[in-house]
């Protein structure tokens, strides 16, 4: 039994169910897919292998991976309907809002029959996603109609040829895999609970990922990166980065990127990413974002004790690929949906509607009063 | 301490917060919103004035009414790039995709900016929603770009008009008034509590009502009404109906529209609508629909005490209305978004993001092998 100020708000420490999917912050291993730690999928398995892994149970032999990927490759291109939707929507909207709308819509025009296509529609959402993204980014930023298929072999390779239009380095890739290994699966956080919350009223594939991006948009969920790319750029050295971060802890600003919900001591994927984007500060001949990142995290382990999570260097490394702020939550949604999906995959598999009890707090009973005496 | 049997699944039975808002089979009432009984708000209030409680916490005077009646008025009509979405979905698509998708795209054109814009984006989708189901409907099916704006006074009215292209009786105008009124509010149920999970990332209004309709699609949620008129329309005779209802339930087939996770031994709002229906049928010279209707109530209460639940004679009532089949539930969400919305501000006004935990059922920790060696 939890106690009472932990069980009172937020169903936290209360189990919403059971999961194969995934442990957080566990003895021994800080996070697992399926029993893998991810630290060992990051460095040996690709994100191909770990979607793999979890709408399936089990990593892919070669065959299987060749026939998966061969599968999601064809499935990359956007139908005329969901292109003109995009086209609809303003340069101004929140590329979240884009994300939803076009999952959502593809739902209208692809489906989920029935249960026995649930690996068709979240592979489709999945080979479709990095196009929905750069196709409205591309043509209200650029005013350009991209074509949405590319001969790039790994998804993340293929969103970032999209994104810029050329063929990615080896190293950018490698990295862009890496971070959807990252983001792929974190058990019952508030998207994944939204979509199995959907899930269990038996609605479609499609209903529960739009739901799960709604969630993900919100600023206690995602989004923490884009906050801390904006802070860091305030920052014009690693003695500033320090100074305005002391102003900002004393006047009580909310600093992003730092700390996590579960974990106590360190996010198991911030030393992965990290060294990812020092990195590409090399390559990159950059001599201040890295350096001013790296004393951020000093900072805040030496002031607070809070350490850096998933997102803090996740910032400095897309920026250095060239990936505009705006979308580096939408990247999220490419990745997260395999979890969502797996989740939803899970749910339906042993199902019971989800509905709790509510404790009620409002007034007493009480009759209508005709309008002419309120 | 609920027993082991009821916290086992689904948070069935325990709590996931406080509301204001809502009672549900609580002794003495059945239904009440912020304290007022359906039955007493079905009798003596307008749906206008059940959306104005659930948004403030009281009921509104005259002068109240008249300026949020004309505000709703001013805000029916649909942008015209929303219009052009709505034209791109299939007419065989799902309404409640649908709905979902037109409540999403309206998020990127008119988004809520901040939690002061709350009621604004409430009420809009409350405007809004019967022309987004009746413009997709009627170009799909009739072949009609509709006028989205109408002179009906009230939103129930307004929605009959847009669908049928003429006005309204007065008693078409009533029923569909007291529909919206005994389906604006639920509790915690499952898509309402998907409202408030999306809610409690703070994330946008839009979000939040995207993700609940997409629960209310499922079966084991909405459409309850739509799977009663079906059967319903199977029955030749009141005799008929009893036959082949006792077949059903010999072969154990689901009968819905009966029986409630709550309610116990009957539903209020049955009651009402039940009454609504037999009207109608009086109006429409009806011989057969409703006694039908009558004879299944009566046979399901002798073989198995079953209630009929509230969506049980909403069939007959709206097809009564002329109401294709295939919209009950979008009315559902036209009605329900009332109580989503009211939930989602309440959520917001004591937040704490629902992440509950899991219970780990998954393969212990192990390596990953090269993939020549699976």
């Amino acid at each position: 039994m939890v106690d009472k100020k932990l069980s009172g708000a937020g169903l936290r420490g209360q189990s919403a169910g059971e999961t194969a999917l995934c442990t957080v912050g566990k003895s021994g291993s800080g996070l697992t897919y399926a029993g893998y730690d991810v630290s060992d999928l990051a460095d040996n398995a690709t994100f191909e292998e770990v979607a793999y892994l979890l709408f399936n149970g089990e990593l892919p032999n070669q065959a299987q991976l060749d026939e998966y990927k061969a599968s999601l490759f064809k499935q990359r291109d956007l139908p005329q309907a969901l292109k003109d939707v995009l086209k609809l929507i303003p340069k101004d909207a929140h590329p979240m809002d884009v994300m939803r709308t076009g999952c959502s819509f593809l739902g209208n025009i692809e489906p989920e029959a029935d249960f026995s296509q649930q690996h068709q529609a979240a592979n489709r959402l999945l080979a479709a996603f990095p196009a929905i993204m750069c196709y409205w980014y591309r043509f209200t930023h650029d005013g350009v109609e991209i074509d949405c298929t590319t001969d790039e072999d790994s998804l993340g390779g293929h969103f970032l040829a999209l994104l810029h239009g050329k063929t990615p380095s080896e190293q950018h890739r490698k990295v862009m895999d890496v971070s959807l290994i990252l983001y792929a699966e974190h058990e019952f956080n508030a998207s994944t609970f939204t979509a199995r919350v959907c899930a269990s009223t038996l609605s479609d594939m499609f209903s529960c990922i739009t739901g799960a991006i709604g969630s993900l948009r919100g600023p206690l969920h995602g989004g923490a990166n884009e906050a801390a790319m904006d802070m860091i750029q305030k920052f014009s050295s690693p003695a500033d980065a320090k100074e305005q971060m002391a102003g900002m802890l004393e006047r009580k600003e909310k600093i992003m990127g730092f700390g996590h919900a579960i974990y106590r001591e360190s996010d198991p994927r911030n030393v992965i990413i990290k060294a990812w984007s020092e990195k590409l500060a090399h390559e990159n001949g950059d001599t201040s974002l890295y350096d001013i990142s790296v004393a951020c995290e000093e900072f805040m382990w030496d002031s607070k004790k809070l350490f850096c999570n998933a997102d803090f260097f996740h910032a400095s490394a897309y920026h250095f690929m060239g990936i505009p702020t705006k979308l580096f939550t939408p990247i999220f949604v490419c990745s997260r949906l395999t979890g969502w999906a797996a989740h939803v995959m899970e749910q339906r598999s042993n199902n019971r509607i989800i509905r709790p009890s509510a404790d009620y707090v409002g007034p007493e009973p009480r009759k209508v009063s005709p309008i002419s005496q309120r």
